[in-house]
């Protein structure tokens, strides 16, 4: 599965000169996907590479890719990736190499159409990555479930079902939207505790940082995705904040799941970063604790369990309008890693296909809340300060909620000795107030 | 909002002979789209009247169609009857007046061109009539939640929010099938009596009998639609089938809901009876028990109370394998009636968009099952049989829940008296055994 060449050759240096600064996240290393427009034109394929983005369309046009990927590629135009995430596994590694080849440093085809081949990331407007079919959103860190389930389950915290089935449902894919777009604060309805209902904004805004996958190569209705055939249906990944409002959720989510709490939006980061990426990332799944009894057989591959676990550092920031104003940074309220969940990305998709249910290109699966053992690793605002202990931040502010004109920013990066670290990018959203 | 016209005259007739018939379900009063086609070329938009269905390209290359419907007509070739939908109401409207005339006896304009705009639907090849972004269930039969809860929650069978709060989740758009459409036996995980988790075919597969409603318009992201705009958003209606498999659903849905219980597939009726087709059968939601508290004032409008509600006659039935060999007809199970339902379809979509939530043309609102108060009306074998009551079937058959080779079909009629009846056509699917 893991497959290591020279794209991920840390000696490889690139003539985009931000890309090999080290606190890049986009070396040539990485050369995550994207979708972005520099005017009035509708969006096309990139490729990010420090500060610049690849202009895919111009590289073929200048003959810099075989004509074999014109039609993934011009396919992409106004919509999103799906038609380059549609190529097979060999295409996408080959396009990955000849990338990496046309922008290190020792290229010598790129020279006279350089300036016309990378757009200044700044200028850009980046669009949400992939037209997205599909939503769903997983809940595959115990920690997460355990101290969620603490307040309101607190004899039993975990259900019983927790360690035997990755727990997902379907979210909403219609109000997924790209890294900067704001954030309304929503109104909705749930129970005071003197017993009214009442209907409002809400009062419990919450962030969950979740890492999601997009699924690339679709699946057939009827037919089940064994667990090791699991990895072929990855395109890459992205950061996910899964905006929830805790108030609204605990009151409409008997017996059939939350629903408003969650539909507000979805913000996801604009980077696609790619499996092939990813690869020196892969360790083993997560350790269950001892007593755990063996995933099923269905969710169970030597594969999965030796190398489908990812390494990855993610972390959630909260800037408020007054640090903003006073131009204070974001403050780091969270840094966990992926490699606590307790399902495997395989897992998710041989789960989630079991029943014959289709994936489709283009489906966005977030992991859930990425929680991990230790309080640093509290990976939502309800854990963190169980709406009670309200969160210090450094300008002498307090949240136990976000409050309106609050921004979130989630970063996420790939660190591994001997390797080049790569990052996601920003997935960032500011909360504006509620509609009277 | 109700509005009569010629359209719903009960003393027009068609050339088209078996529109005249009173057993057809789509009389010249009725008109319903749908996505068809008769040969390998891509599925094209028309209008079935008896037995045959108006070829809508047809129609406009003949001259017979304003010019200003051309690109919405070619719109849906190949994909669905979104470009149709996305018409505003006052189009849709116009075109429906036009289609009557020229579907009418008196009609002397389609004469050349009658044998080339009619095909017949026995040789057509029906499709998904809409291409379905989003796809949400609700839960909007006080009598069914009532059954179901008296088993799960006997102190307690209607939680606590089911009268304040029209209760919905996201379901799965992928594995929509339009009626026809095999359904395969899912395999999934289930806690045994004996307590052990068995992963294996589904023992307790089930159907719901629903009505989907098609969204039209569009709404914007952060902007909720007032209940009284609410209708200006629903395109037209078909039947729904939201199969379950219990026992997968018992075992997962804690805490998050059903997810593969339900997107094992679903089938909807392949034609779409428009909201002005149905306007005749509009009638007042339905009264609230003694004592339940008043739709909060988002989900309360004087219109939607005086006629938000729908008398549509609903039925479900059953064919196992040795009816069919035995050459027996479907076996009524079911007769229920919209009109029974707790939240209207206003409501649903005021409640759907009231955090912000945008919904998108070609969203599918499914009802939930549409149980009403009668024993005969419960709309799903759950609630029949409880799984341990079987039903007698007239071949000496009993079925305690669905079996290998069974199809269902569910139909649907709208009757008033002065009015000519209208239907839904079949919604029907057969079970497949489980993959190994």
């Amino acid at each position: 599965m893991i497959q290591l060449d020279a794209t991920h050759d840390p000696a490889r240096r690139s003539w985009v000169g931000s890309a090999n600064d080290p606190a890049t996240d986009f070396p040539i290393q990485n050369l995550p996907y994207c979708m972005f427009s520099s005017g009035a034109e509708p969006a096309r394929a990139g490729v990010a590479i420090g500060d610049g983005i690849l202009d895919l369309e111009g590289a073929l046009e200048a003959g810099l890719l075989a004509p074999s990927y014109a039609s993934a590629i011009a396919g992409c135009r106004g919509t999103g990736l799906n038609a380059l995430a549609r190529l097979d596994r060999g295409a996408l590694r080959a396009l990955r190499l000849r990338l990496s080849e046309l922008l290190r440093v020792e290229d010598d085809a790129t020279g006279p159409h350089r300036d016309r081949l990378i757009v200044s990331a700044r200028q850009a407007v980046l669009q949400l990555p992939m037209k997205i079919g599909g939503f769903t959103d997983f809940f595959a860190s115990l920690h997460h479930t355990e101290r969620g389930g603490r307040r309101t389950r607190p004899d039993n915290p975990v259900p019983a079902n927790y360690r035997y089935v990755p727990i997902a449902y379907n979210s909403r894919a219609s109000s997924v939207r790209v890294s900067g777009a704001a954030i309304r604060r929503p109104n909705g309805q749930w129970r005071r505790a003197t017993g009214d209902v009442h209907f409002g904004p809400t009062e419990a805004l919450d962030f969950e940082l979740e890492l999601g996958a997009f699924v690339g190569h679709s699946s057939v209705l009827g037919d089940p995705v064994p667990i090791d055939r699991a990895p072929d249906h990855i395109f890459g990944y992205c950061l996910l904040n899964d905006w929830s409002a805790r108030d609204i959720q605990r009151w409409e989510s008997v017996p059939l799941g939350p629903f408003l709490a969650k539909t507000l939006s979805t913000t996801v980061s604009p980077f696609v970063v790619t499996a092939d990426a990813l690869a020196p990332y892969r360790i083993a799944a997560a350790a269950r604790p001892a007593g755990d009894p063996a995933p099923l057989p269905y969710l169970h591959a030597e594969a999965d369990q030796r190398d489908g676990g990812l390494d990855l550092l993610l972390k959630a920031s909260i800037q408020t309008e007054a640090m903003r104003t006073a131009g204070a940074p974001p403050h780091c309220v969270t840094t966990t890693n992926f490699k606590h969940m307790y399902w495997t990305v395989a897992q998710m998709i041989a789960h989630h296909t079991s029943n014959g249910c289709n994936i489709e290109t283009g489906d966005l699966i977030g992991s859930g809340t990425t929680s991990g053992p230790t309080d640093e690793s509290r990976a939502c605002l309800a854990e963190i300060t169980d709406g009670e202990r309200p969160i210090a931040l450094p300008n002498g502010e307090s949240r136990t909620w976000l409050v309106d004109g609050d921004s979130v920013l989630f970063t996420g990066r790939a660190e591994r000795p001997g390797f080049v670290p790569i990052g996601f990018g920003r997935c960032e959203g500011r909360i504006l107030p509620a509609h009277a």
